[in-house]
């Protein structure tokens, strides 16, 4: 069962936005066996749109459209639906009650733009949109769909999970996606590739090995079509790990984070940040999993020196003679915060993120990482890029990466 | 001068990276008038690549290709390329000069995967890749051009930027994008577009709004080609203004921690922040921009309760008695971070950013912002949505808003 995303928005061509929905489309999709062979981005151009649809349709049995349902005149992908399957639009009585419940739960007034968004072209099926205005609109030709959802992510996602997804299911069989995941640390890419050699060459037709170099480390995914092939992935899957060995971090898909937060709650540990280069980011990766109540107490972001000094102690000495950048400085951070925050690990950071910045000895990119377990600790100096941005995500995956090996698989 | 992209990968079709390459490639070319008419993404697949650039040369002047390019199996880009041009491959002493360089330099042994990078398809020009041992590869198919990048981010920028757009910017002559940009804040999309209605009927030939509404606000962007629409340009920009009145919260496309930092630093201001549930994301979006450190000193971020209590002296008896999400709790939080970070500015911000969490009268969603400058203080609630990740990112954006407008324009 092959599917096609096709992405609609000037916004996305001009690299205003990211194009995170298609992304999240193809996470859900593949995770229930659909195959994504292609991602279409055009911008909001009828002409484009259409051509679009007809290259889809040809290689693929479900296309699905996402963009320009807005109540606004830049979005006519409704209209160019219409062109493409020769129909005219109607007004449709639910959308327009749809609509007005949803008006009146936020307080607003109905105006005429919005009410518009209730014709509908003829021909479609409306599956009402719970959590927006815009219906989500279905198409049949020849055995094949087309369903054009909002943009709006949570609009997107809320449709795609609970009526897109089943609507698919019932009406495709899917096939069986089977995956394994692997994150690997502490090796390049061509030297896993070398002693992945062989076992590449040996691998049953059909089955493939995907390398996905990260900031800091090295995802691998094995994968392969048909439940058939259960037994196959099983005894490759041993083969693999094996091959991998101390590098091997984790055998599953999970970010960091999310390892960490298993690894923490197993251990029945607590956790403290103290940031000064990652600014808060170290904290809101490990926030970012739901329940991290239950081990995250907080962080203190001491991107000041003077806050260094009299939140967390840093010895004012200590900053003027090695610097804040130091081995000093962060294992002084890390052994304050758990102190004060009461926890039994904690991670401290100070470097330069960029562009500015930096001394002759610690240029640009140098950064100190500390993790705190109990009463020993790590700490590595790190020297990453030039690119703010990528600095600090790289610095918040090192961290992470330091103390979930500190901690034991 | 048209471009297209063509970004390919199995992570990208399958959700496991999010496609931010074509977005970064999309804002450097149009800014510099290259008009970016498609991105289309493939698997690591020779025939879907061999249909992809089939199609871009069809549509665009100019193909830009990104990922595959590896050392690994999986990646078959360069092999692709030459099925496409009719080449073989042959090896470029230069190239592997290149790569032996980048390995002295990270103190890594080269070995026979990294050292068959050095193979180039025959018909091809070569760019030295700076920051990595993929070459870049040009192709030239009657006046058309195709080149050939690395998937890295870091390494596609710096190509990007350093030799592949000079190289456009000599063959071909760009066109003159013009585009202004508006941040609209307190109205409803629609409410927008029907007080815009006659603005945009009467909008000169070639000339387009767009709009893009975001968590808590709406960016507009009015747009046209050509250098001799600058005028035209200048008046309707007046006339755009004028409409959108108090609710224009900026005429530009900065990001809002961008704006704040600037407000921060004409006002010449300092500010720290206070966080329960966005988890330290406020403060690290406050720093992402570079030299935030003249104006941001840092944050507590407070998940636990007794981190409220010891570090930001809120009162326990006010926990117990209306909650940790409650007006009377973050005005203390944002009190107290301005007092003890000793800055004019502050945000404190509670609530249940959710899956779980919330109570009855409290449900998840439900936030408290508290924005402080000097002695003023401003508190409000809002309801956000359910999903996590999404609730932080409009968090913070409201948070950094309400603080934008007490700072006034």
């Amino acid at each position: 069962m092959r599917v096609e995303i096709i992405s609609i928005g000037d916004e996305l061509l001009i690299g205003q936005v990211v194009n995170t929905n298609a992304a999240w489309m193809g996470r859900e999709l593949t995770q229930r066996g659909f195959n994504v062979v292609g991602v279409t981005t055009v911008g909001d151009n009828s002409d484009a749109i259409m051509k679009a649809i007809d290259l889809s349709f040809q290689r693929a049995d479900v296309v699905l459209l996402t963009g320009g349902v807005g109540p606004t005149k830049d979005d006519i992908t409704k209209q160019t639906l219409c062109r493409y399957f020769r129909t005219n639009l109607e007004f449709n009585d639910d959308v327009l009650k749809n609509i007005e419940s949803i008006f009146s739960k936020r307080n607003i007034q109905l105006n005429l733009l919005t009410r518009n968004q209730a014709y509908v072209p003829k021909n479609s099926t409306v599956i009402q949109n719970r959590v927006g205005t815009a219906p989500i609109l279905c198409f049949n030709q020849g055995g094949k769909v087309l369903i054009s959802m909002p943009g709006v992510p949570f609009e997107m996602k809320t449709s795609m999970r609970e009526e897109v997804i089943p609507l698919l299911q019932a009406q495709f069989l899917p096939e069986y996606y089977l995956k394994c995941s692997y994150l690997v640390c502490g090796i390049t890419e061509s030297a896993l590739a070398t002693r992945l050699a062989t076992f590449e060459e040996q691998l049953p037709l059909g089955f493939s090995l995907a390398y996905l170099p990260a900031y800091g480390y090295i995802r691998l995914r094995l994968s392969a079509w048909g439940k058939s092939r259960k037994l196959e992935m099983k005894n490759m899957d041993i083969k693999l790990k094996q091959l991998l060995g101390n590098e091997l971090v984790a055998d599953n898909d999970q970010s960091l984070e999310a390892l960490l937060g298993e690894k923490l709650r197993t251990l029945n540990l607590s956790i403290s940040t103290a940031e000064s280069c990652t600014g808060g980011y170290l904290a809101h990766r490990i926030t970012s999993i739901a329940g991290a109540s239950s081990y995250f107490k907080g962080s203190i972001v001491s991107y000041d020196n003077q806050v260094k000094e009299e939140l967390l102690h840093v010895d004012k000495q200590t900053i003027e003679n090695v610097g804040a950048v130091s081995q000093e400085v962060v294992e002084q951070m890390a052994e304050q915060v758990a102190f004060t925050l009461k926890t039994n690990c904690s991670i401290a950071v100070s470097g330069f993120m960029g562009p500015d910045g930096g001394t002759l000895e610690k240029p640009v990119g140098t950064v100190w990482i500390c993790t705190r377990f109990n009463n020993k600790k790590i700490a590595a100096v790190h020297r990453v890029g030039s690119s703010r941005e990528e600095n600090i995500k790289r610095t918040a995956n090192m961290a992470i990466l330091q103390l979930l090996r500190m901690l034991g698989r």
